[in-house]
């Protein structure tokens, strides 16, 4: 954990400008922060994954708790129960994330705690990628790209590659993202299915309540669907038998929506095809049998980093803290229910 | 070059059968002959990338050079005028590629030899390869998988990923597999442009009929048409300059309508954004400058090879053979003009 000292940073503070606090490393404080620098008074505790002492950082920077209104975070930084004890005053929470599991929304309510997200930014990019993912299981471009690089052969052993038209597409949540995949996977000429609590009126793919039944029923499952406690551990040994062992599992949600060592062990005895995984159950650690998988394409969890998205965050997370400090409704606001 | 005795074969050669010569290694070989072993008498001179000494193996196989009427060979074989003279009696070529440019096609005319191909078989799977290319260059996906096995780390710099959408995608070459192409883009908010002889009537893409013109427009080249003295290194520096040092090239089709020693300089120096690359000036050789960048994907001339159409290519050659000894009209037949 790199501890960064503020007081720097303390030494500039005016008074008279609205004090937000950086709860872990959001991607996009570094763009947030040169482009307007004199909007907000900007405290970052820390910039790694752990769960810092943040009584200590407001006692080493001589910070009142009191004085922070609104914090940032991202998808990578526990807003839970200790972590919002010590802001006693705090009325927002803005994630440049689309996923709140990291948040105790809970907490935020009782305290009425405003809480926003990112809304839709990142559909189309985590959908892209999704897409990308199943491509490359089925036709192993990462596999052969690294079997050209080190061998200098082009012998390659595509014997297991498969054809992605007309297969049978499982799609885990027909939210913004299940939606731009499933566009996107039509124009590849695959059937869509998806799972959902409740059939969707305005689509014409098949519907499913039951992922058992969705598993044995498709050539492929994506993940799109946010992490809860009935959603964790969806995909667990039971689901992978049925989905069967040419079936492929693409992750771009989050991680503990599968059972990772059910996961592993089924890649290992070969009873599923292959696996594109965006996002892993304990981030940033990979499983080291995936390691040398070919039927398995690894990504660090950077679905929706391109630089488009990262500026329009930017945009984004900036406008939800001016709604907030304008005591205007905020733009992308989290139900609290 | 690994020379194939064939004596065995010809041992089992029943006289009342066609005769066909196989030149190449022809990926369908392997399961067209356990699949129908009795309808044909195949010969296999060699199955290595190199050109054979194919008078040689007449003689050494006892052979009468006029016995054969038909020959099947692969993108791999050069059908020049030197291996034709040596087959007198050659009526039929036929191609398990969707190019001919092997192929020495005005002799074929001269000398009254049909040519089939593989007609547009290859062509989804050549798109999906395409499409998959283009979005691993964009968000480096290949190149993050293996920053991912080798750190096990999770901070790979993905700074210049960029959004699929919008991206302006030049298509040179509007055929089967460009159609396929724009089909697919066209899901993920792309805008079509295409370069090609004539405007073609039934489509809304924006057609261009000058090279600079379509490179110094789009955001990225996608190489879908087919190899002839006409289009050989139509991709030159002057083009890659035009493309712009964030465009990126895509080519499905063959390597050498890429002047690739240009290609390799324009990258080393960063006057284009990246490539994917599933075709190469010398094949099986790839520049060894290449197999360092992160901004490039190699892929081994695989896109049509999935299960599926390998069944499918077998079919269709087989269909052809049946159609060309049954007197009937080829299946997928090349126009000699």
């Amino acid at each position: 954990m790199e501890k960064v000292n503020d007081s720097q940073n303390n030494k500039q503070t005016k008074d008279n400008l609205p004090n937000v606090l950086v709860i872990g490393p959001p991607i996009n404080i570094t763009v947030l922060k040169p482009k307007h620098p004199q909007k907000y008074n900007l405290s970052k505790p820390w910039n790694a994954y752990n769960s810092p002492p943040l009584d200590h950082f407001m006692v080493e920077n001589k910070y009142d708790p009191t004085m922070f209104q609104a914090l940032i975070c991202c998808a990578y930084s526990p807003i839970n129960a200790i972590v919002l004890q010590f802001i006693p005053c705090l009325k927002l929470v803005v994630t440049s994330s689309t996923g709140t599991d990291h948040i105790d929304l809970s907490v935020c309510k009782c305290r009425g705690i405003q809480v926003a997200n990112i809304g839709s930014l990142y559909s189309e990019d985590v959908a892209d990628m999704a897409v990308a993912l199943l491509i490359d299981v089925q036709i192993k471009i990462s596999a052969a790209d690294r079997f050209v690089r080190t061998t200098m052969r082009f012998d390659f052993p595509y014997c297991s590659n498969s054809k992605l038209g007309g297969k049978r597409v499982g799609i885990v949540g027909l939210g913004n993202v299940g939606m731009q995949v499933a566009k996107r996977l039509e124009a590849f000429g695959c059937i869509i299915l998806y799972l959902s609590r409740k059939k969707k009126p305005f689509v014409t793919y098949t519907f499913y309540s039951n992922m058992l039944e969705l598993a044995a029923t498709s050539d492929a499952l994506i993940l799109c669907c946010p992490l809860n406690e009935q959603t964790r551990h969806m995909v667990n040994k039971e689901v992978m038998l049925a989905l069967g062992n040419k079936g492929v599992i693409v992750n771009v949600a989050r991680g503990p929506l599968i059972n990772e060592d059910e996961l592993v062990n089924c890649l290992i005895e070969g009873q599923i095809g292959g696996a594109g995984l965006d996002v892993f159950e304990n981030e940033p650690n990979v499983p080291q049998q995936l390691l040398a998988m070919d039927n398995v394409v690894l990504s660090p969890h950077n679905a929706a980093f391109t630089t488009e998205t990262y500026m329009a965050t930017t945009q984004l997370v900036e406008h939800n803290l001016e709604a907030f400090f304008s005591n205007k409704p905020l733009i992308t606001p989290i139900k609290l229910d």
